[in-house]
């Protein structure tokens, strides 16, 4: 993809139609991101829309009342969300030279086993969005409950350059 | 909050009324914290007491037998283990120069999703201790279940100088 | 240990009997590690047997159909399994200079406690490879589902010169 050589990552986004919300701002004594030498840790981000909000569609649990293509939608959303702390806290997102990890976090019933189709609604966009820098270890796990009941929590770990 | 740079964090410890436990000794084939470079990886930790045991009120789920305020006294307790591990690695607490990331699993029923007021008591505590380094990068999840079915368990990843 | 100064790696496993398996190639935008600087992050890997199937003893949840010792053999398979991915894209087992930290994941029953004793599997195999270098931080958690129902996934860390 070397169209990537050539344009910026926002230009990247904005092509993809992706407008990055304001980071959600922690609700306590913890922060979106920290850098620690050429590391930056993303916290656990959930799946807010555009105006930092859970569509109903959101939340709850796959394998009850959400669809797979709910939950990739939702985990689409969690990256989403990664990235605008990943701008908030390095500036540019251009300062990403790799994608390293995603954990993504799935609240789900017992019964519900489709857990890596759902995540891949994140790391197709990672992808989509850095190309092979974009191509990331991944843990994905299916938990009893997710703050405010969300369906999807992404975190992430960023190589800064 | 310039009274961080005169006083050592034992001595804030103290200020607390915060008395480290002796660090859990894992019982198996792994450590309490591993070193490797300048980052301090330190095990999950459980919400054990001053005396290495769980307090009856920190054993179960939340949302089943145990209240909020069990929860984030059992999170504040996992803080304090944390701790003790780094302690224990890098020989005093004044080597931590962030603490980078917490991640908190919350023992829950399915139904339960105020999982970040739990881990307040755990992001809470940080910052008290650390101040403006103890600001974290946070992933907060609740699962099925945790070792010895205690109610909180906290992972930490510190930077050391 | 001071074996493990003469002999490789890669000798020591056809000692213990064991054939590592062609890496779990990722099914979507993702990869088995990421090794940025000297740190090497390693995918959530599930429990595939030598042929890259899950035994059906290694399908579904402990504390249900399962028994500890099939918990304990699942995650000793995730480590052969990480194994693989770490030689994979390190080209030898030998570059692996500290097991950093592991991450297991259990599929478990809501009441199943005994986290810590399965995930000794993976510890312990560890530790037969790797001696005192194979000593980790390890965090255990109880989850309600994990991809294809599998028994156990292993995530890991590792410091590679």
């Amino acid at each position: 993809m070397s169209e990537h050589k050539s344009t910026t990552i926002e230009q990247r986004l904005s092509a993809l139609g992706i407008v990055l919300p304001r980071p959600a701002a922690p609700v306590a004594n913890y922060v979106g991101a920290v850098l620690t030498g050429s590391m930056l840790v993303v916290s656990g981000q959930l799946c807010f829309d555009a105006t930092g909000k859970l569509d109903p569609a959101h939340i709850g649990k796959l394998g009850a009342s959400s669809s797979l293509e709910d939950g990739k939608a939702a985990a689409r959303l969690c990256v989403i969300n990664v990235l605008a702390q990943v701008k908030a806290v390095v500036g540019s997102l251009d300062r990403v030279s790799r994608c390293v990890r995603l954990g993504g976090f799935i609240n789900c019933q017992p019964d519900f086993a489709s857990l890596p189709q759902v995540m891949n609604g994140a790391s197709d966009l990672m992808v989509e969005i850095y190309g092979d820098a974009g191509r990331h270890a991944r843990s994905t796990i299916g938990v009893a409950q997710l703050p405010l009941n969300a369906l999807v929590e992404v975190e992430g770990l960023f190589e800064i350059h």
